[in-house]
């Protein structure tokens, strides 16, 4: 996807092991994608919790020997790495958060969106509580903290009935670890063994790097409650259905990731060919806008029998320093790191596939510079349906205003994009790719959600305040 | 004072003016004696408060634009210098503290010792509050923030009741500055006047810089409410006593600082004079040790008519870098702060007037340097009695095990400096030199403490566990 | 190629036109592939040469208004982008390299290595220069200077007679620009125009960013002087060859650059299809290392009719910090930027095509990957030759001893690599995909150096000492 | 001195001994006071001179283990603390300068002013030299080098005869270490001993730290050699007369230094006894502007039998970040640094006693601050002649005509500083005190140079273009 989405976390929790610490920075580093706005890691060692935290890539955190000064005698450990709306990026709400409560140390690392933690904070507030960051992981720590039960994991029992939206917590004490996953299971929560280690992260990619072993997601509800004598499994929240987000399928997750029990790869693969059927084109060459939609691009023009070319180079290296406020922003921007194979390109019918579409402010200019390439028509072939509605649940899309579907129908999107056609993978289509399509939320291309997502109880895109 | 104390805060606000946070930040710098290891700003725009801390000093906060950032619209705005004991030296304990309340934004900047401060807080949390630092101005938020009261001034008259101990507190809302100072006023707090300015601050000098006029201390137990509307006064906290803190003339106020309404160079001048006549000596020079010492110096000087002289010359760019940990730390660090004018000293009885001593360890290496320089006699003479006992109200001093007088009498001092002749100035001698001797806290010297500091009511040292 | 190799650096330089510094900067990021240990800008206004260096990339150069400072009134700018072999690692290295001489100002940004530099400057020192860096751009500007010429150009004419090897050299005075290239052309160089701007660089891709045209080559040895009157040009240095580096084309140059006149990723392309007729492979999918191999991959996938797949995922972050020196540091090094993306290769016939291979080490980790990740059969197919011989004109190959094929034979290496084929593309495949064999230089592969080395005259490998 | 100066340099060398090149900086420590924008440690092992230097104070220099990767081995260093001018604050500029010549490597560490260094260095950019930095120390280095000699030591003996001005200079090479002093000894260069270790620093203060004895000066003129055979000492320069800096008596030196083999303190001290005895105030106390004249003010209290008392306060904490340049700068910066006690001035008769007089114009604030803390009358004693003419041989003086004293009368400058009277010690006075008024320059105060100060061999200020 060109214009860029912000996932809002990426988990990982190791319960027993050695050099945890070190390892679990490993780990998060290979979660970069899911958050570059800090990292943070806390550590236990049977007597404490220390955390320490750095706004920026975990390659920051893991600087100047930070994190030599927890990893002493560390036998667990959790580690976040976050991105989060421009206005609130400061360390007070970096993850994991540690505080202390009557059962000792609490530490938090959280991925997802209590959709009642404005109304749980607020009643919070009135009976004498205060806060002082503006996350919604400070809420549940409260909210957990709060609760009249005689210890914590019955305190996480009781305090979790009362949270709405997605989360996937790995909680940290100064001996044990819990963890706990919504009902609907929103975000992806992967459980992995390596000896008598037991290793949690938002997708199997952490693991691969450790040596560690994909055993299966930490299931929908499931609450586990780790310690020194064992583990111990319970079904604790149960909803009628599942909902998963098709999003990570669609765009953020990994290739080389299992997430709900499936290859990334495979699935994006299914999409990209389900795109060439519902949405056929008359091609000499198909591309992808790298690196996202390669996969996707690679099944179109396999199941098309097109040939793939790569016929866009993306700039890794750090470049946003360059951007002057003053000039055609947007388009430096893209030039910065986006250029054109004019070769590849010249004279050709090219059809560039992407993985979804959003403002399509990027994807104009993309199109403007293939066609300065030499391209002799250009066609957009998109592997999702377009973005229409907001999700509660933890992805951060723009308001519905600036989502370009919204506005323009697939004629004149492709008119503003200034392209010979577009089409779209169909709701329908995606869900099928996925091989069990009820099991998916696909809210922010139907507007169908599948819980209330704010205390009046709507369900449905465009009944939301 | 050569083994250096370290108070644990200083404070200042500031309601209306111009340039508020940046008058505040030189107020602030004017304050860096009193604590070096944070510094923070909180500023209010009528909406909001936004706060900006760092680690370091005063000038590091200033550094890079932080300060811009929180001074739009800013019309009243509050202020912190901290020093706090290793262990906790993070970004966390570091003031103002800025929370949302019930009674929306609350920023607190805190000097002094809230000595129940850990009953207090296993209290709330064993009520489901949660900690996120080990500071007792958390723990008053907290308290003020759970109260049933219907406003914010009213919590805070609440809560302070409950509050044990030492505390000059400066309260910011979006729209309104409360300033309370603990019934004994152990530590000092000044207030000033500048066109339609109120200003506070922990001492006078905070006011020079800015030509703000002194215009009182706030009294003991005053509590002060400002907004817009004006300022309300009264009278909320009431003790049988004063007790104010004597240390705070024995060291640590800035001799250009009005403290508890008097000059503190003038009592720390009375103290030296007062010393001449208790301990005269028979010397050929008094020399102080620059630069906390220089004024009881001159005092002693003048009373006993002996010239006064500099034969320590202080060193002031930093050097901690070049500590080498396993050389002989002590002497070398000290050599690197202190060196000696040999020709001053060289074949004279030399009187060395030192404002304290503690642990003696640092004024046993000045001894052998004077010595070294060719002093042919070296008297000490300190301007205060030994300290001998902890302060529970927010004075850092080592063990009580560590305080030399504890483990030996004057004689065996001398001998351990190898000096000719060692004196102190007595309790009752410094006391008359406040001109108020009842009126102050010498719990440090004598062990009788005003207030029960512990939650055993005991009020005497040794008694403490 | 999967062991890094070092380009020694990128030039380039703007004469007229607006925001020449900032423009400079982007083109610079554009190049920043060929050297990422310092950058720097120099810059000309009409009466002085400033000029700004930093170590790291262009990013950190444009931090902090460093660049702002320069900026002021040029109208002409020379920038450098530089790796070096380490113990060499510090600023006095760092280009466009600055000095004042009997012409005024003088900097220079130079990509290339002066073969007999080390001679020339033993000979300066004997005359009573002395030197302040390891680099062979402070022994031309001395050579520069010390000519008996009675001007600049002059003085760089005659100087230039005595310098052997490769050399792009962009010179800024006050008010000219001066470009020049060896006579054998080994480094690229660019020269484009855009409205009454001329801009020269390593590779065109610098130019897109900015919207310049690329014209052509700075043809080998010619000669450019340019100053507000307008541009002379001159044939200056005639060789009887052209000595064009070939392994521009085989990994340092982007695919999306025209170097020698060609689009580097048509050669790539066609290399990789070269290597399917001289090498074919029986397998069922062809897979790049990403992303230097991705172009010969397409190559030899097209040529073949295998499926082209994306069986490898880089992770693009900064991850060096994490490498633990006291580990298994490769292995965990290549699983940092490398994964697998197992459902792709699994049960596969794989042939992974890679550019070039020099150690060899990281390949056979990267074949052990893929075999984990269930690879049936894995076949390696290099898109060059082996290289077996020194670079003296620019790259930075390991030692030939270091060198894999030097040690083994091709059915030992593949043994060593443990899989089942290893095919390499021959030195005169290579050239003719060039469209001009006579012209390369492809002594890394062959030992046939185009012009002596050393001042023994020596021509081929093995000769050198 | 109010007005701050700065003297250019310090410098430091260590030949033989343990820690080297830690103990090296703790001795350019103690000479901090002598330069602040650049520190460096260049060191020898036997084969090679490594060098390290930063901007900034040698607290940074000695972070991050720099210094530790220089000091292996290391039985050689010397070191330098420097000052600039603004405009040529670059790393460029910072000592020691290392560079490699037909001897080898060659590091210089350098006080004082070649006069003729321009001159020098257009006859040999003429000649083909290229120069790299400001610098004069470059100069001498391209001197030495291009001499006929036929070895090192020889090339210094020949070259130093062209060199005009002052010049303390400490080279070193990979064995040996040459120390210099120009034949009218204007600035100062000890030399002192401890076991087998030679050390050579500007001030004796260095020494103190590291336990060193202070010997001697290096004579004016003399040239030691020294390596691990001995040390070789000869008279290499013989001038008719000695000309030692007196600016560094009244102000520069540290008190406890002992420079052109005397005590500055004992000197300063004189000179405010004679300033009492030429100068006589009717006044209640004698005050010392903290902290460079409490020395010369001690002097007069005594002489005179006032007495002596400190009215300012000087905050040592950095507080430039505070100044706001929109703002009436000067006083607020002499605030930010000054307060005054103001019990202590009170309807007091007050004598200022400052070092020296340039500007005027923050002793004018002062006076002004005096005057609100309730000053009955102000006095000013300076305990030096008015300075009136540039330093040509390493002081960095404001142009002349900046100075007030070439713009006004003393009844004038009175008048300016708004104080009831001003006194000077005189130009004989000031020699007197020295004890040998024959040996010293005071050109800035006289306008009588040793030693012509530019190529039309002027010697009198005025002639000066």
């Amino acid at each position: 996807m060109i214009d860029e989405l912000h996932e809002e976390c990426g988990v990982m929790g190791i319960f027993n092991g050695e050099n945890i610490v070190k390892n679990l920075a490993m780990g998060l580093y290979a979660l970069q994608h899911r958050g570059q706005e800090s990292a943070g890691i806390a550590a236990a060692d049977g007597e404490k919790v220390r955390v320490s935290k750095s706004m920026g890539l975990v390659a920051d955190l893991a600087e100047e020997g930070r994190l030599e000064s927890i990893a002493e005698n560390c036998f667990a450990a959790v580690g976040h790495v976050r991105y989060s709306t421009t206005g609130s990026r400061t360390l007070a709400n970096a993850q994991p958060m540690l505080v202390s409560c009557k059962w000792g140390y609490l530490a938090v690392a959280h991925n997802g969106n209590i959709t009642n933690a404005h109304e749980l904070r607020a009643e919070m507030e009135a009976n004498g509580h205060i806060f002082q960051s503006t996350s919604d992981s400070e809420v549940l720590l409260h909210e957990i903290s709060r609760t009249k039960a005689d210890n914590l994991p019955n305190a996480i029992r009781i305090a979790v009935q009362k949270f709405k939206g997605s989360f996937c917590l790995i909680f940290l004490t100064a001996d044990s670890m819990y963890v706990i996953r919504d009902g609907y299971g929103f975000r992806p929560l992967c459980f992995g063994k390596r000896n008598n280690s037991w290793v949690f992260a938002s997708e199997s990619c952490a693991f691969d790097l450790l040596g560690v072993d994909y055993v299966r997601d930490v299931a929908p509800g499931e609450f586990l409650s780790i310690n020194k004598s064992g583990v111990r499994q319970e079904q604790l929240i149960k909803k009628e259905r599942k909902a998963f987000c098709i999003f990570e399928f669609v765009y953020f997750a990994r290739p080389d990731s299992i997430i709900f029990e499936q290859s990334a790869d495979k699935i994006r693969r299914k999409m990209g060919k389900k795109l060439a059927e519902e949405s056929p084109v008359d091609a000499d060459i198909i591309i992808p806008c790298p690196d996202s939609s390669t996969t996707a691009a690679l099944g179109y023009a396999q199941a098309s029998g097109i040939q793939f070319e790569i016929g866009i180079l993306r700039n890794h290296y750090v470049g946003r320093t360059f951007i002057d406020p003053s000039q055609n922003v947007r388009e430096q921007k893209v030039k910065l790191k986006f250029n054109t194979i004019n070769g590849v390109l010249k004279d050709k019918k090219v059809c560039l596939v992407d993985d979804s579409i959003v403002r399509g402010t990027t994807l104009k200019i993309i199109c403007k510079m293939l066609r300065e390439a030499g391209a002799k028509e250009v066609h957009i072939r998109i592997a999702s349906s377009p973005v229409k509605c907001p999700c509660y649940f933890g992805m951060d899309f723009p308001s519905p205003s600036e989502l370009v579907a919204n506005a323009l129908g697939t004629a004149e999107v492709a008119k503003m994009l200034g392209v010979e056609s577009l089409g779209y993978l169909s709701v329908d289509g995606m869900r099928q790719c996925t091989g069990a399509p009820e099991d998916f939320c696909g809210a922010c291309f139907d507007g169908i959600y599948p819980e209330d997502f704010c205390h009046a109880g709507k369900t449905r895109c465009g009944e939301a305040t």
